[in-house]
Order: C-alpha cells, then structure tokens, then sequence
C-alpha cells in the first residue's frame, strides 16, 4: 500500500504547529510526489447579542483584519516549511467542517491535527479535532502535543 | 523529525482489519527499524443482571473461550503480516484504556485503529477509537475504512 499523495495540515498557530508540521513532513518525505498543503480556518463568531443595531461593517473589517493576519501567518510558515502558497487554505467558517470540506475538494487523503495533553486533548477534541475525526472521509493523524510544563 | 518507533495496530478483527494493517505496514517499512505490534481487547462485559445466583463459572469460562479464540485470530494476524508473537497483547478489559495502557508500557510512538465511515465513525468514536483519541500519550492514526456498501 502506498503512502499518502496529498497530506493537508490543519495549522492552529499555537506554539506547537511546528511539531505538526514536523510530523507531516516526515511523512510526506518517506514517499516520492507527496503534496503537503496548509490550512488554517479563522472561527466564525458571529455577533449577534448586543443592545443596538447589527454592527454589520465592524464585524465584516474584523473578519478581514483576522483574515489577513491570518494569511500572513501561514505564509511565514509556508516560507519556513517549504509550501508553495497555492498549497495553501485561509478561510472563515468553522474549522471542523471546512477543513474537511477542504480535504474533500483536493483529494487530500490524510488531514494532520495537533492534539494537545490528556487535560487540553479533551478540549480540543470537542472542538476542531473532534469535529475533523467524526466527519473525514480520509485518514487522520492526530499528533500528540507535549505539554511545555 | 524521525518516524515513528513502535506503530501498535488495534485490531478489531473486522474485515477492515486487513487495510488498517496494510497502512500500518506502509508506515513501519518507511522507517529502519521499526517495530510492529497488534493488540486486541476482548471487551468485558460483567454479567451483572440476572434473577438467579451469579454464573461465575460460565462466565470465567466464556471468557477464556473468548480469549483462546481471539488468541488464534490474532495468531493468524501476525503470521499473514509478519508480526512476532511477542508483538501480540490479548486481553480482556476496556479497549481503549488497556490499548492506551499496552501502548504506554511498551513505547508506543503510534496507535493505529481503523474508523468506519460517516455513520459508523460516530458509533466507533463512541467507544474504542474515541476513548484512544482521547486518552492516547502518543500520536494515534485513524485509518478511514471505506464500506463496501
């Protein structure tokens, strides 16, 4: 059986997405033409309990200035990594569903997650990580981040 | 960034087990050296529930009858993918805590366990993938089984 042809990264920008990168990268050096791809998915929160009218124009600049930061920060790390910037996802919605939607759309065959210790794992397994395992319909990696404390 | 050491399959003896071992295997054969181990819980299930006094004896008995027959599936296992009979754990018990447990006793780097598709996924992530996923000190790869639906 062959290795796996495109493995996307969902990068969270915590301190330990290098350790995931990492990871992906061993894998996708162990087979020839492995394409590794990035994703980041900014949260929608979308605001809708407040006194006064729709802050419709705040929340759309938000959205944008969290995008671009966002953009910025992946392509550092595709810079850092070796990820061609059309390898590259930053979108706005929820990140469970997206990046799978994501995975799907670019015959990406293993999704690569940080989850993080037995406290933290249960958290983000609730969320993101959780969200991604229950609805892929690839294989997933999720990468055991050690604590720094 | 190395690959991993020691990739433990949990088996489940599906018809899926096959394809979880063969990307087991893919996996071990792009490092030197790594170590290949399978385990199987056979769950356990305390008769607790009936009108009459405790059938202990039938139980310990179902039990070992259980455990002689998952002994030669798995026995069958490790002779088809070459897997030594001191890389084999059978035990009785609560699969994801005691494949969490073997994995940690024996440095486990990663635990390999297939994951059915959309619906079945749910259903396995509620038990034996999920309490892994969640309890895991290592990296834990769920390999996406496709039905034959």
């Amino acid at each position: 059986m062959a290795l796996y042809q495109h493995i996307l990264i969902a990068a969270d920008f915590s301190n330990h997405t290098d350790m995931v990168i990492h990871r992906a990268k061993a894998l996708a050096a162990a087979n020839n033409n492995t394409r590794l791809s990035l994703c980041h998915i900014v949260e929608d929160f979308p605001l809708t309990d407040f006194a006064y009218e729709p802050m419709i124009s705040v929340d759309a600049d938000m959205r944008d200035a969290l995008l671009n930061a966002g953009e910025k920060q992946l392509s550092l790390l595709g810079e850092k990594f070796g990820i061609d910037t059309d390898s590259q996802w930053i979108e706005f919605g929820s990140p469970g569903r997206d990046i799978v939607r994501i995975a799907e759309e670019n015959n990406v065959d293993l999704i690569v997650v940080g989850s993080h210790g037995r406290k933290g794992i249960k958290m983000l397994l609730g969320s993101t990580a959780n969200a991604i395992l229950h609805h892929a319909s690839c294989d997933v990696l999720a990468v055991r981040l050690q604590d720094e404390s």
